[in-house]
């Protein structure tokens, strides 16, 4: 059994708190954050503390708090020697504090408050600075996923920044496709079945042989039509620089 | 039962063929292409032609070839009165030739060659010019799919355009992540949840409310060490437009 404190109350702590609990070979025996309001729900369930010289001993002590917090937090942790992991994409390893064993638990998905998800599907990228510690993360990472997968701190960065695009960028085009239909009268509704297929496809073949519309073909007139169609000159922008970048990628390279 | 004449040998009418074949209330008694070369492994399930002349009496006709042949094949057609339709996103009703009964049924989706697609859940956009039409369009769509919807060739034209972000622009940034991951040794493949999920969100919650990552929280730090890790130019005006972008929707404007 491979007991664990958690430290932090949002999205990836509250998410990692209920994969861990229903993992039959980890316990969760303490749940830290520096303000109890938004855990005590959980008090039933978990001890629980606002207090770093209350904290229990631990094989793992997971710091789930924001980028900024994560290196000041692994200092103010009272002991050493013990191994401690933070859960970002983009902040390094050695940015926690020398004295522990360190190691990230990174797990590669976007995190809503409310969305249940099943932890299972969920890639989760693992380092440690000290190949002794490795076994023991991956135990940890394995009890809740199918996916673990040993990733170092340049690796994760970039998957962080490419995790952007696939995303936050991503979904901000939902958005724009969401504005202009609105703004037009049409349903956004009867997109939504080919978000799906679009996302789908490429977890079978690349996205670059996945790639269909104008720009590949570079059909001009299509092209044109569409531009002329679109009244917001900021999505006139994303038009033409998505265009040119599939154009660039795909073959022709001006629009 | 309703007889159909299918004429063009491309995505859309392969898959229409396949779906149509399987409806019990619909009978594709023709295949129309004009090199019979594309559509002659069909030949022991469909009459198939190359000859405009030899076109059988039909209720529906429906031209699925590309945007720029369907008015000249309207024209062509050596009878008049009958219900003709095509299935383009973006080409106007009144592109058909007159003498017809003229209609559109437009499937909202994105065609493979290859992968075989459940017809059910795409949407079918259907619109008729004489209302007199519209029920036999109407059943013919039903017999396929549970998502038909009237939708007027305005409208139809600003899905086709929103189609083009949520679906070919998308994509295009599930290649620049291929792009990013690959070319520092990381692994696309653990992006593929994270990119089902984000599609997921989207079915249930509006993409303005699914939106997170450092451009909406106006993350100046995390901006400037992923433009700083960036090394293609390229790239780099796609995450500044896109960060300006979503920060456009959410709140201050400044990158």
């Amino acid at each position: 059994m491979i007991s664990v404190v958690i430290l932090g109350a949002g999205n990836v702590a509250t998410h990692l708190f209920k994969a861990f609990n229903k993992a039959d070979s980890v316990s969760v025996i303490q749940w830290y954050n520096r303000n109890l309001e938004s855990i005590k729900q959980f008090k039933h369930h978990v001890d629980i503390t606002d207090d770093l010289s209350h904290l229990k001993h631990a094989d793992v002590y997971i710091i789930a708090v924001s980028d900024d917090a994560i290196k000041a937090l692994s200092r103010l942790l009272p002991f050493e020697n013990k191994l401690v992991v933070h859960t970002s994409g983009s902040v390094n390893i050695n940015d926690l504090d020398k004295k522990h064993k360190r190691g990230v638990l990174y797990p590669l998905q976007t995190f809503s408050k409310h969305a249940d998800l099943d932890f299972s599907n969920v890639p989760i990228c693992i380092e440690t600075l000290d190949k002794k510690s490795y076994p023991l993360l991956k135990q940890l990472s394995k009890s809740i996923s199918n996916i673990t997968k040993k990733v170092n701190s340049d690796q994760r960065r970039v998957l962080h920044l490419a995790a952007v695009y696939v995303n936050n960028f991503t979904n901000q085009l939902y958005r724009i496709g969401h504005e202009i239909t609105e703004s037009k009268g049409a349903e956004f509704d009867l997109l939504k079945p080919l978000i799906m297929e679009t996302a789908k496809k490429v977890q079978d073949i690349s996205p670059y042989r996945a790639q269909t519309g104008p720009a590949k073909r570079h059909d001009k007139k299509t092209i044109n039509k569409h531009l002329k169609l679109l009244e917001n000159e900021h999505h006139k922008d994303v038009y033409k620089l998505l265009t040119k970048s599939i154009q660039l990628t795909h073959g022709r390279k001006k629009l």
